[in-house]
């Protein structure tokens, strides 16, 4: 055997022996998480013991407090509070609201304040209605037929989209801008039809925020059947008027923290990956596929990782990021803190699409970065992670994009997500154990081929 | 431009054209399901209006009256009713099961009778319990510690497995064979851990069968987590006895059908395509995911193609077989018809593993016809099926393969199938409106491709 060739075969060989290496942790990480794993009695603990986590309210500080004790219990190097100040939204007394179509009496239907929205107080609103589809309806309508007005905001989400995330994208300009478009040509309100897949009789909240310099009017989302509803009696009767009353307000900021846990890396103990959820959750749940799910598999990456002795060569880091269902600050002030401290993040993964089933991982880097995840494919797809085509991270860790960290985000399957999301039904009891498990050992994988292999 | 570049050029328009053709009907196909199906509100019906449906009940009646009719109704070339006579096990009076423990009172149990099994009758059946978790340790028990006695296998499900049918194989042969095998050695009963993936309240049924020539023992199926008690028990101690009293019964066969739609070939009417699924379920729940999901997708395939005038060249069968469930009988009488008329069966796709995601299909056929299915990959992994690499088809269609049909299974996400399966909970809130959808576009747009190119 000439050296070229002995060189190749020795090339070959250690290729081989290092796959077959890779397969085996990569089988012991899932088998952990599916014999052993921890993530769905966290999870359990999480939302039926402390529930609903909206950012600065009594279940987010009980969630601050339980993921640190948790993170310490489970032995990591150092678990820390990182402090963040965060707005106080606050609900209030539950919403009334009913159409009213003046000879019969007046119809109750389901609404809910939108996060950010001010409160109509014990007076309410009554006005006509006006329905439109698009934000550019606004201004064919004018001032003129607006003013005094309520406008109705009722797209639907497009279910041809087979991402339910492209559905959702295609209509979030309603509950995002909707107010304070309408505020612009005198409108008193809006009713928003909810961000479901489906006819629901809940509705869903989300945030919605205020354009400097234009009045404020109170938003709410009414629930996607009885969407329907107000819109048929429209058209049976133009003239149909809406009531509703909110008693939601924004209070002062309020101390509140992202919770850290880390296990230090032995080779590049200065070079960090992060894995992590948001801790925060809207009120009306308990916050269990969004963003429970993602915490509690955050951190049971890290218990896998040292559970079966795979002593990492870099710092990897499990961050429960806060507030970012309303603010983002949990994410911007990580990202700040990171370019304070120098400390230099390859990656990072962030789960906030819903325990379910996996489908792969969305990402953005370099086309090198990008390029050298996906050469771990087949080492992946057996779990069912066959889709790396998508780019995108996560919203807590897309402030790291700024020191060009490579952002990954764990993509699961959509299909159910906007069932619950945002709304009473996001429980526990719609979480699958198994889908979860899988999600947390997805996770660890790909964690642990970065840390060996870095992304150069 | 010479011939043959022009030759070359005008292969590749053609192709290009093809493909784009393709991806518009396929895109088309999963709109008409997710905008404007019928499966959802067809599964609804069948599972809550009609509900459980074991061959020889009331419910297997009334569905095959519903499915000619819904056929009929969706305006389909031809609706027929296949006679076969059917089995019919029936259950009778609830089960009643108790672990004995001598000092303590009887702790009840969650049990059902396995299908196919004989009752005990009102008195019961009271021994002591020996634990073991694979049939070969009963050899090396043998009669003397056997006889009189209840084996208890308790071997669960390996959660480890990602496909769970593959943990739901590995456990079988307890609930198919238990009884027989231990009567061999003098068992007076047999209580089997239920084939669950996690731990519930609530057994699973399912069939098992007698070996001949063997005294005929009673069989029941307890919940897994009164599997852990029960086994616990017997840790504490050993002479635990086990009470349990069922009142099933095999009753003679009566007659049932399976009932066939079809739309016939407009260039090869004599060339047939079947889809479907089985139309009886257990009796416990209203057979949601198993099968009344895989019955629905299949009229839908039809209705769909019919709709959205995609008129097939070859003759689609949309078959929903009887007695699946514990006999198979609605599976051979049709693949018998089948060749008795000389009805020449290109390919025959099934939907048994539930109305979840889609990840692909399953396979038996040359490899030539396989490869012919993967070559359309692009076509169909946009849409989740992106698996294709799994031998098989489902038992309904089995009874094709004598005469060299292709066999394809429709391949969902397995995760949540046996939380559900064979059981009280198998209803239709476990379904989920989209994920049935797209089960069904994605038969339709294989039915398609197969229709369209043949698999030569």
């Amino acid at each position: 055997m000439n050296k070229i060739l002995s060189l190749a075969f020795l090339l070959i060989s250690s290729s081989v022996l290092a796959q077959s290496e890779d397969e085996t942790n990569i089988k012991r990480i899932f088998n952990q998480a599916l014999q052993n794993g921890k993530s769905y009695e966290m999870l359990e603990h999480l939302t039926t013991k402390i529930g609903a986590r909206l950012s600065g309210s009594e279940g987010a500080e009980k969630a601050v407090i339980w993921s640190e004790k948790v993170m310490k219990d489970f032995g990591f190097d150092s678990v820390w509070l990182q402090p963040v100040m965060v707005p106080n939204w606050v609900r209030g007394k539950k919403e009334v609201a009913k159409i009213m179509s003046g000879k019969k009496s007046p119809i109750e239907v389901n609404v809910c304040a939108l996060g950010g929205s001010i409160g109509t107080g014990a007076k309410g609103i009554e006005a006509q209605v006006i329905e439109v589809k698009k934000l550019e309806e606004l201004t064919v309508l004018g001032s003129e037929k607006i003013k005094g007005k309520i406008i109705f905001f009722n797209r639907p989400m497009d279910p041809t989209h087979i991402n339910t995330f492209a559905a959702y994208g295609g209509a979030g300009d309603q509950r995002r801008a909707g107010a304070s478009e309408a505020a612009k040509y005198g409108a008193v309100g809006v009713v928003v039809r909810s961000l479901g897949s489906n006819l629901e009789d809940y509705p869903h909240t989300g945030n919605m925020s205020y354009t400097p310099d234009v009045p404020k009017i109170p938003a709410i989302a009414i629930s996607t059947r009885h969407a329907e509803l107000l819109s048929a009696s429209l058209k049976e009767n133009g003239n149909v008027k809406f009531y509703f009353e909110t008693y939601c307000e924004m209070l002062p900021d309020v101390q509140s923290y992202n919770v850290i846990g880390e296990l230090k890396g032995s080779k590049f103990p200065d070079e960090f990956i992060v894995v992590g959820g948001h801790l925060d959750s809207w009120d009306l749940g308990q916050g269990a596929h969004d963003d429970g799910a993602g915490c509690v598999q955050s951190i049971e990456v890290l218990r896998i990782l040292k559970e079966l002795r795979l002593k990492p060569n870099r710092t990897i880091r499990a961050v429960m990021f806060m507030n970012e269902e309303n603010g983002l600050r949990g994410g911007r002030e990580y990202a700040r803190q990171a370019e304070l401290k120098k400390e230099k993040h390859i990656a990072a993964m962030e789960s906030d699409r819903g325990g379910f089933t996996p489908r792969g991982f969305t990402m953005s880097g370099t086309d090198e970065q990008k390029a050298k995840i996906r050469s771990w494919k087949s080492l992946l797809e057996p779990y069912g992670l066959a889709d790396m085509s998508q780019p995108g991270g996560g919203a807590d860790i897309g402030p790291l994009a700024g020191q060009g960290t490579t952002l990954i985000g764990y993509l699961p399957d959509s299909q159910r997500y906007f069932n619950y999301h945002h709304t009473s039904e996001d429980t526990f009891d719609k979480v699958d154990k198994r889908e979860l498990e899988l999600g947390a050992a997805s996770m660890a994988a790909l964690t642990y081929l970065i840390d060996k292999y870095g992304l150069k």
